[in-house]
């Protein structure tokens, strides 16, 4: 999703959105917009060097347009203009794969939770036998953390991916009084909503979304460790696909929970890393924003990971419902009881989160 | 509000809850929820001590109970939804203190920025003079940013308020079927909304308010920042009260803004440290939920003392009006021009966070 | 270590040994120098709120400090000076308390290891049986890990605890040209090594000794999270003393494990947060300075708490010989064979580190 | 340094060693490791993908060996033995091209501090103008700072700079008793130290090094903050090269010290990734080792950016003495006076850290 090639591209679809709504608004030829949409592909080489250089690489992006193009380009704008507008872009194509795999992840969760609503087993507390649940309860909650962070984290991407477009200062001086006009029109092209006022320096739409990725992830990770301790083998009441050893034939590994588990260990640093970016410098940051693009992408990345690698594990999990109900035996007393209202609270968590 | 005094309240008050509840569904008998709800103090001399001892609180705090109350006190309950719902009535406090310096920020935000509207001066991209802008707009930046942020926060409080109530493994096996029932009863004696299923090792809620303190907090350690740039002598723009130094009498720092980027800067590890103690293990963690206590408690204190401090800052705001008119003029080409849309996003921004 | 009492204590040696020194060397009269040094107490009441005003603690100190004495107090020094000289005088007290529970740890490790130099177990890679080990090697990787880390720590506080001593801009300029000299006596005073040059913004020394502090507990946490695993009751392989449950009589809960790990899991976080406080603005930060003394505060608590809890653990422990070859047995392939070079890796970690 | 090919190449240099080793110590057949060394090149297409599926690169890196070289190659080891390794030799490499950018920055800091030993200068605490000090000792303070920070992560570097071999369980079990030879004769053919007993799951040696990037970046970053505060036209006391501005010709940015800005801003979140990654799981982490790579590629990936960039703005600065000469006179009360000890300390700075 942040590939070289993926960013060039996005940074082009905001100068093409730029030149289309200034043609519509007369500020300049259609002709020069059509010159700037006719641009598809920028060379990618030796771009992250020169773009060091300006500490930007919008300097070096346009220099590689064309010239009858880039003359009727960038009008006005800012180089956050185009860098924001396109990992915003950038944020809606990921937005897209998670939703996929979050919901063949969340399909899988509560199809596992029905079939096992009446397993027992034991819940365990600091890693000691407590007392009898079901199997379908204990998915069920993690259907319900998984849920609920997903809703917090959709209204995030919900309420981060909008159009930034300021100028050089935030006031769009350069098109006179007419800048909110042509902010509403850029939008539209791009298949925004409405834009707000400029965000150059108040990033707190892309930190509310870092910190619910982490947020999310952390949620997948829970599931993840759980799968990794019911698989040791001295419990053994579920299994993981797959998992092979490269010395041991006769071991099979919890593999994609430990994807997932590394993955998503590297979220909390990333969403302190943006929210220790936040203070930025009065109308743009000098080193906080430009921190984020690389912050972004890896949250992205690895919360991207960690589910595809979790929704893998649980279509393939096998549960050993003989092995559960021999461990809740051997258990003594705190293995005896019933689950008390596991059932009631399974049905509660399923229902909270459709 | 994290003293141990509060704490131990806090705990006491779920346990009268938690007793009143069960006589009211006739569990125990009415003089037994008296008599735990008599108790209004427990001793917290050498409790920390023994915590360590047990790696929990409730088992001294039980202890320090009368026999006479302890009898029918903590009945089927574990020691997590004990922690926990004190946890959560002690946020419910801290949010009342915050909404109220909150109010206080936003309203004299607002004044400033009308009062500026028409303050032209001169913004600043990563730290040069990039072109005209007003103050009025700068500091309803900064409001947008912080009345969002707010919002974000109040709707985590307002998820994160909860009580917790599972029992030993999260079924509350010990009531029967009356479990969800009497959770109900306990819920409404403390003044919680009906009550989820227990979270005791499903930490997104906490979680999500957590960062959300962040958030915020990055959005007031934005203003400070800007504050303490825009008053370096050489700039002089604006001037916060106080703020003497222990050498030089003719010094005035920075001292309310100085204190908020100071507790702000403690945010993004503390919002770390949640949520990688996120994957807690089973039905409870063995030390990740542990952990949690300290960093709430860090972080409810640290972003009240930014938002106190802040909030006194904006309140004893100078603005010199002619010094930025002056910085205009030596800018030069910078310098040059209106303030575009500057207006229209001010409005923009302090209608969109009513 | 870090009470309020403990902190004005340790501010007041400074001026102390700075009266002194000026007294020795004829700046002052001896007769101002005795006053200074006879203040052994100052109150502390209300001065958290009087320093919020001013940023800084030095203000509402010195004004506490009888006016006979304030004369001659702080004369030439800064609050920097100050602050950050006492907070070096409660690191090395501290250093002290660590050191002593480090050797308790470390002794208990080596008999353990020596003890159980040949009990055979499974050694469990992700989770999974892998091969045959020695518990005793075990114990000496655990022992080599905390031994090194140590020994950075260590290094870590040697080169830390300096003398902070600058005046208003690092120049000691109000001491003429005898201000080196002076640094020296004061130096002395206080039995720290020869002063290096003011370190008021290069706060690489005390990041360093936070960032030791996170990776030696990051060691012990390794213990800690071996041990929860082995006495999962399904392995049950070593116990720990202690650990009751407040809900269940059967359960034995890994206490002092659970406190290790949960004390150690908020160190990346803090550790992040002084890395983060780093890029301080030119001669004293606005912020990130004054971040620093709760992070260090958290951290040392946080560390010593850990420590000290494993190291009673350690000395608690059980160790189930018979239970460790039962499981060995009931690995199949993966318990077969011996433990290969075990001894040999056990003495070598043991020997490295005396 | 981290790229894929680098990967693939490090883990070929491991397993070429290993056999070569194996063949000296008449273990397999001299043919044998040669057909091992042969292997230049490993096809990197979608192995990505198939590590994720066992959560390792190593089975479908040894499935890419030919067949003839792969009966020979990692006889005995296991996957973390070859991976950690490798990291472990690009480690190395990468040590060399931050040991190049470093002396570059170091000699240029020091020529700027001698050319300026003599130029005064204002000193700013809190952003505040405070009293005289020069320029060549704020040099020296930032050469002081770099100087100490590198000698620490050159000691880490050296530590941590370690052959792993353990095979499957730490012991070298598939050896006999011929383990620690073999690995001794490995390590010689990498031109490794002798190696220490196996680390798979004791993984301080490493996070010592991050942490020590994270406090070398630190010290490079406050040269960055200084410089992009003394940069600003209102005080304008030097000036970097480079730095246009995609809109505003007439702007100069502080380019290279905001790229190390942002590059160092990264450091605290992956410092406090890799330490909560610590308390790994017996013989092998599942999660914990697997989330290392990342981390530490982007570690030094972002730590020699911001050497780098800063390495180039120190070489590049322009110094305006006139200006801060007219700044000092400006700042009134806090402009008089002389710089104190600023020459003795400056001096002191460059000998200690020779």
């Amino acid at each position: 999703v942040f590939s070289d090639e993926a960013v060039l591209a996005a940074m082009l679809r905001f100068e093409a959105a730029l030149a289309r709504a200034q043609a519509r608004l007369g500020m300049i030829p259609q002709s020069g917009a059509d010159a700037v949409a006719a641009v598809t592909r920028v060379d990618p080489a030796c771009l992250a060097d020169e773009a060091r250089r300006s500490a930007t690489l919008v300097i070096p992006f346009l220099q590689r347009i064309p010239p009858e193009a880039r003359e009727f380009a960038h009008r006005g704008a800012t180089s956050q203009d185009v860098l924001d507008t396109a990992l915003v872009l950038l944020l809606r194509h990921a937005r897209q794969i998670l939703t996929a795999d979050h919901i063949r992840l969340v399909r899988e969760l509560r199809a596992l939770s029905e079939r096992h609503a009446a397993t027992v087993m034991l819940a365990r507390t600091l890693l000691q036998p407590a007392m009898p649940t079901t199997f379908g309860y204990k998915v069920a909650s993690w259907h319900g953390g998984v849920q609920r962070s997903w809703r917090r984290l959709s209204a995030a991407f919900h309420e981060a991916v909008q159009l930034q477009f300021g100028g050089a200062a935030g006031t769009l001086a350069a098109y006179g009084d007419r800048g909110p006009e042509l902010a509403r029109e850029v939008a539209k092209e791009l298949q925004l909503p409405a834009p707000p006022p400029p965000w150059h320096s108040q990033r707190d739409r892309l930190a509310a979304l870092v910190a619910q990725c982490g947020v999310y992830t952390g949620s997948l990770a829970k599931i993840a460790r759980d799968i990794t301790l019911l698989m040791q083998p001295e419990i053994h009441e579920i299994s993981e696909p797959g998992g092979e050893s490269s010395t041991m034939p006769h071991k099979r590994n919890p593999a994609g929970s430990v994807v997932t588990l590394a993955a998503a260990s590297r979220l909390p640093g990333l969403v302190a890393s943006f929210l220790s970016a936040m203070p930025q410098e009065l109308e743009r940051g000098a080193g906080g924003w430009q921190s984020e693009w690389p912050t972004v992408a890896d949250t992205i990345q690895a919360a991207g990971s960690a589910l595809a690698s979790i929704a893998d594990t649980i279509g393939g999990l096998t549960v050993h419902t003989i092995r559960m109900r021999a461990n809740l035996e051997a258990a003594g007393e705190a293995g005896q009881g019933g689950p008390g209202a596991a059932e009631t609270f399974r049905r509660q968590l399923l229902e909270d989160s459709e």
